[in-house]
């Protein structure tokens, strides 16, 4: 059902970190002539796998290594070693130096590595087989209720990309985790402009609930078996590879029921949509509203209003609308009224706001904020 | 049990926005020689209340007419007419120009007021008496669950305060609403200079769910009837009224359970530990993890590290304490970790962030993210 991309390896098992579910991953690419980008969070309290990856030369990866369900992240000079160490051994396995193995490990924060068991769990895996990418998606999940696996072709070539992450969501310049394979042939400098160009639009247009990872990690490998394809066309395709996505993990949000898509328009510029766009999607209101299925576009007004910094928004000349319904300022009928009601009960809930200003455009990602979101992060336990 | 505070008149009742509880309060200082000072919403959805607000003359003020159920925001140029209408009748209440009144209404965006039942309710309340803070309080909640009303003595005066707000609460510059009352004699300008000063470190310094009502107003009355007093003492006793209101708005937050104290020190300078402490006070993950009584300093890293900005925050200087019983980074015993998890039963946790860098420092109030927040906000309805 997941197709198979030429030109990558990989392998996933158990290694004793979570119960008997997969929780170990190893993807490698074949060919030391393969490109690659990757972004990385930007916190200051990023762990040793985002703290050694950021060293690393971006262009030249040949593989990363998952662990779920341990951040190793705040774990001190232990910590470092620990990811040194498993670096060491992906790098063994893959055949190639170390340095050019990204760790990337989520899961609790400042608990230490159990390498004893850890060790004993990789010794007994297989060797490495023919990339399976579904196997990947799985491998890498923590707390997601299912995998999430997007692909395209484009040309000869294929992208297929997998990713991760329902919570402590709200990225800058990278997601929680996701990884994107091509056997498409291509530079690594135009690679990492596209992938720039991308994630912008689609990792960091996400946010579950404004809380940003220590551990976010998000990468592209080429093998390019497929040969060379037509940069607009790739880009094209990363593009909805990773949309698929990100919607994905919006609508798996933790605790979720609907996703959101804030698509804001009219603002003076792109960065200024976004900033609208990010305050009423992360909106404790906004998202609680459409939980209850509840047109309350006097909420939208408000997140938007508290972007106050923006004064070229002027109240008389904002629109406010769900799924194409109007609600604001064309006064509310009772028909409209249970039109919207009728829509907010479904999947998904488009949100448009248009400033009225110029042709700034940005959509965010989201979903709504329920009971369960409560339930799973009260009762998770350190 | 309120004290009085001479030189004011109040009146509250029911106007029928309301069924039969309090919905409506007039609250006048009887001299036009008061002194006083007002902060708004820096929304850019503020309502006509606060428009026409923040025309006037903020240290002539005579008085403030309070509608609660009702936010009058969103409502046009039929809503403008309205508050203009309210401030009118408010005047020739209390026997002043109209232009001395400020307009305070909360509660649902986008309705217009009910104006001929509210006239009629109007037409039916008592003439003002000597003000009844007490009734005030309880005139001004929304879904407040309890009236919020402090007071301290300053020399020969007395500082009364009443406050109201418990959802869409991230103020900046004001609270929902908070009205002060006192007898002390001070000049506008000082009791300006005072009220910012005190405001910045309370009513800003609160978030409940960081969303910034279009509402906002704070505001202080003096009537100096109890003669001249020590600025400093005086500052200190208004500081002291505002943050009680501000305990008592954090802890009556939405559904919440326990109040989080958040006490951001040793950062570059105090712009800093604010921004640090709303990080930290406005996580869902933190939030969550205080109401499910979970010592999870790892949420509290993560907060801290997504402040991008700071490339002064260093993971090695950062210290993370609960109620003075440090969590991080000396590695957690057994039974630190039981007494981390009996210290957050409690009513009130107290979280600590040292950063190590310089002597900035700013507390802020926040409160636990529970069900009952989602409760109250998926079912209100517009």
């Amino acid at each position: 059902m997941i197709p198979a991309v030429p030109g990558f390896t990989s392998l996933t098992g158990n290694i004793g970190i979570k119960d008997n579910r997969p929780d170990f991953a190893l993807l490698g690419v074949n060919t030391p002539e393969a490109a690659s980008a990757v972004v990385f969070t930007q916190s200051r309290f990023a762990g040793p796998s985002v703290r050694l990856g950021r060293e690393i030369d971006p262009s030249a990866l040949r593989g990363v290594v998952v662990v779920s369900g341990n951040a190793n992240v705040a774990t001190g000079g232990q910590g470092l070693a620990d990811a040194r160490w498993l670096r060491a051994w992906a790098g063994e396995t893959l055949g190639c130096p170390a340095e050019q193995i990204l760790v990337a490990s989520t899961g609790v924060i400042g608990v230490l590595y159990p390498v004893e068991r850890m060790l004993a769990g990789m010794d007994a895996l297989p060797a490495p087989g023919p990339a399976d990418l579904g196997a990947v998606a799985e491998a890498i999940m923590t707390t997601d209720t299912r995998p999430k696996c997007a692909s395209r072709t484009v040309g000869n070539a294929i992208v297929v990309g997998v990713a991760k992450g329902v919570g402590m969501m709200e990225p800058n310049m990278a997601t929680m985790l996701s990884f994107l394979t091509t056997d498409a042939q291509i530079s690594t400098d135009d690679l990492d402009r596209i992938f720039r160009a991308v994630v912008d639009r689609t990792f960091n247009a996400v946010s579950i609930d404004s809380d940003t990872s220590t551990s976010d990690t998000a990468a592209v490998f080429a093998s390019g078996e497929a040969g060379p394809v037509n940069h607009v066309e790739f880009e094209a395709a990363l593009l909805e590879v990773c949309t698929e996505l990100v919607r994905m993990i919006a609508s798996d949000g933790e605790g979720a029921s609907k996703l959101i898509e804030v698509r804001v328009t009219g603002a003076r510029d792109d960065a200024q949509a976004k900033l609208v766009a990010k305050s009423v999607a992360n909106s404790p209101l906004v998202k609680t509203a459409v939980h209850g299925a509840d047109p309350n576009w006097g909420r939208v007004a408000m997140a938007v209003g508290k972007c106050e910094s923006e004064i070229d928004i002027l109240e008389e000349n904002v629109r406010i609308a769900f799924g194409g319904l109007e609600a604001y300022p064309v006064p509310g009928s009772p028909q409209r009224r249970a039109e919207l009601q009728e829509y907010l009960r479904g999947d998904e809930v488009v949100i448009e706001v248009d400033l009225g200003i110029a042709a700034g455009a940005f959509t965010v990602y989201g979903c709504d904020l329920t009971e369960g979101y409560i339930r799973i992060n009260a009762d998770y336990t350190t």
